[in-house]
């Protein structure tokens, strides 16, 4: 298998699916739209993971695991959700399998073992959690819940791509539960706030935090927030969401607390998710023609040393030193990968590395031993240095700082740089049709006009940025009066 | 709901079930056999699993995702693995719900959306893993492969109990594949003795390991390594298991490698997991009638400090204090909750952390105040000493030490008390009739024999330890020649 990719500029998304399998990111399954994740990938996804989870906790909330089954009756109590998810659901109708009279060796679905009420696999939980939660709220004093589930959901996609749509995927689904509204929407505001910081410090990924229009909101909810972000193909991607639930779920599934007065009141829900989705924005945020460009509070290695060696002496000496260097390094938090094959030579581990997105390669050979140095190689900017090896720590942890800083910069220019103010539909098509980008313009709040924009540029509301300013303006399709700029993108 | 538990010696069983569900660990869901793991039950799996991770990456494994579901034509294709899970599992037929013409705001299964190929929800996952190495291995340069899976898992018991026997369980998987035989074999005995370390070590809870015979066997293995434990009502835990898969499923998959000389061989395997059973051991090894018994290790909060106080003076005098205490027992690693709810009395909050197994708790009250002292109870002993403020860390940090070794003790003494050696088939009949445990006798190495026992006594081949010695015997039921004892018990 050839390492070289397809150019981006040549066909985005080709290069975008060879980067996943030929960098082992993931790979498509046997099953229809199920993807592997190989253990590169999981990796970056576990760094993910452990920071997300750091935040969660950090914010007061605790994991819980609930069932991946959703019985029928329960999936359909809530009837926006219900209907939102319907068509895309996986449905286990029967649990056992038989020996096939007729063909030797097979098997076949036992018609005997039906269960009596279908089970749904979780496309999301609220149901099956609400369901739970009921027992679990009596009085104002079992307020807030405040449960996050680390888990796999099945959606039917039909059209699946690797890690930006599957039909499994992972995620995280938090479900909180209220005695207000106030508290639920500070909740869900909290969160959409949680993943703006994750994005941004973490993956360097810049976002934009808004709330998306009714027509782009979660089955079931009365506001969605989201983080919006912008790939270098100039799609959106929505990273993640978070939901003000209402009291949608707690009137389906009956969830009522008494108040200090002794009332009975219906409580407040919020919900929030981001899944293995944000793998796919970290690739298309930073990633080049040579493959992924990771940022290093996310890399899973963040430094490789490639020596460069003629004989065995030479490479016992400069696996000395890298030795040496390496334990300084892990001693900081660095993590390192020393790169001993002797089937490869340095050049194509290179090319390898480069592909594998690692941040910083340093090469080490018998000159270097010589002169006391070695040479450190930026993965985004392919910059090399040569640097003294007394002072190889101190570079490479404040180079790996510079990393993480430069490529959120990087990112941000060109999400600003593609950000286009326009006034009239004209402007408007030629900017979705030919530059791409984020398009900010006055929208006349109905849902007619978004799905008559949507219909001619295929661009949708991403959002309706929280930090919108309050302007006099005009619809950009039908001229009608408009106080806000929304954001328009095609998206992923 | 009464705090109060069932008492072991009236009924072991309902003792069990009252303590999952009022020390807050697990509850059943509305889904048949499927339970909900509460956020103080899944904590004490998080730090499982968080020791468990660790011990795996320490042993060179890597964390991959495979797909949930397995198609049946994989599923199938082991037909010893496919038998085995076959009578248990749940399949998936359909993708789509649609609007039940006949009720009113109803979904039923959308009989055109059926799949042309039924998915089982992995019950285990050799078949999909192997279908997907197949790709992965070439030559012998790509082996090993050594990889784990942390994922839910689906077979549709019949007979039920939290953590014990669920229909969906949360397990880790791993999945290796090697050049040789011997290599194979090693990697499932290391793994044995990975997961006989952490019992002992971090669960405090003793096992013997050894090899199943051929009819207790995983279904496809050619030898299970299992670790056993015993619960405190004389029956016996298998606590995790690795397989020594030999070629079987390489042989299905035709999964090959060309060696160093370019022939090409078949693929050598392992597979091993331990699951969410865990914590049904951990219960069952050290609790009591007043509830959870955790060893300090794994518990998640290993000191509680309850305040004792008649005013509001008196409590911000004490919680300073706690604050001062806490804080440096935090700067050694020790993990602290400060019970401050004024809803509840100090007795009430003594009995809630007990029935939750916190370790230790500190009572402080105004007249530790007065006096410079605190009072520590250790959960296991119920024993209670009065120390000074500043020998408070110190003590703590090494009575947590003491617990957790204690509590091994406690449970190996119990295990060895409990383990009777035989050589009469009367003797036997009343060992596991009357005492319970294990029994440690001779068996002449037929299934027959082994039947036999089964149903005249409940009792299995729990397995034949790896150290056992050889000694000249009669089998205690055929009275033919043995060269080893086995370990018979009646099993969870």
């Amino acid at each position: 298998m050839s390492k070289k990719l397809t150019k981006r500029t040549e066909d985005y998304s080709k290069w975008y699916n060879e980067l996943v399998v030929k960098a082992d990111l993931a790979e498509n399954s046997a099953v229809r739209g199920c993807m592997v994740i190989k253990p590169y990938g999981y990796a970056i996804w576990e760094k993910m993971q452990a920071q997300l989870d750091k935040m969660f906790k950090e914010t007061g909330h605790e994991n819980a695991y609930f069932p991946l089954f959703v019985p029928k009756s329960l999936f359909e109590a809530e009837e926006k959700n219900a209907e939102g998810f319907a068509k895309e659901c996986a449905v286990v109708t029967h649990y056992r399998l038989k020996t096939d009279p007729d063909k030797e060796g097979k098997l076949m679905v036992d018609p005997n073992a039906k269960l009596e009420e279908e089970l749904i696999v979780r496309p999301t939980s609220e149901a099956i959690i609400w369901n739970t939660y009921k027992n679990w709220i009596q009085s104002y004093r079992d307020l807030p819940i405040l449960i996050n589930q680390w888990a796999n959901v099945v959606r039917w996609e039909m059209r699946t791509r690797l890690f930006l749509r599957t039909a499994e995927f992972l995620w995280q689904e938090g479900h909180t539960a209220h005695a207000t509204k106030d508290e639920a929407v500070a909740e869900s505001l909290q969160m959409q706030k949680v993943y703006a910081e994750f994005a941004e410090d973490f993956m360097a990924m810049p976002v934009v935090k808004g709330a998306k229009t009714e027509s782009e909101r979660f089955a079931g909810a009365l506001d969605t927030y989201t983080i919006e972000a912008l790939m270098q193909d100039g799609k959106a991607l929505q990273a993640g969401t978070s939901h003000f639930l209402g009291q949608n779920f707690a009137e389906a599934f009956d969830v009522k607390y008494a108040t200090k007065e002794g009332k009975q009141e219906l409580v407040w829900a919020t919900s929030w998710g981001v899944s293995t989705r944000l793998m796919g924005g970290l690739i298309m945020t930073h990633s080049d023609d040579a493959g992924l460009v990771l940022p290093p509070k996310l890399a899973p290695i963040q430094v490789v040393f490639v020596p460069i060696y003629k004989n065995e002496e030479q490479f016992e000496a400069i696996a000395k030193k890298v030795t040496e260097i390496s334990n300084e390094l892990k001693a900081k938090g660095v993590s390192i990968k020393f790169d001993k094959r002797d089937t490869l030579r340095p050049g194509a581990k290179f090319a390898e590395w480069e592909l594998k997105g690692v941040p910083l390669r340093i090469a080490l050979g018998a000159r270097d031993l010589e002169n006391g140095t070695l040479e450190i190689a930026r993965r985004d900017t392919f910059e090399k240095q040569s640097v003294a090896q007394e002072d190889a720590v101190a570079t490479v942890v404040s180079l790996l700082e510079t990393i993480q800083e430069d490529l959120f910069n990087k990112a941000k220019n060109y999400r600003d740089d593609n950000t286009t103010e326009v006034d009239t539909f004209d402007e408007f098509k030629d900017i979705i049709a030919n530059k791409g980008g984020f398009v900010s313009a006055h929208w006349d709040g109905t849902a007619e006009t978004e799905n008559k924009i949507k219909e001619l540029t295929k661009a949708t509301i991403r959002c309706i940025p929280l930090d919108a300013l309050e302007e006099e303006g005009k619809c950009v399709y039908s001229g009608q009066k408009s106080t806000k700029r929304v954001l328009f993108a095609k998206a992923y």
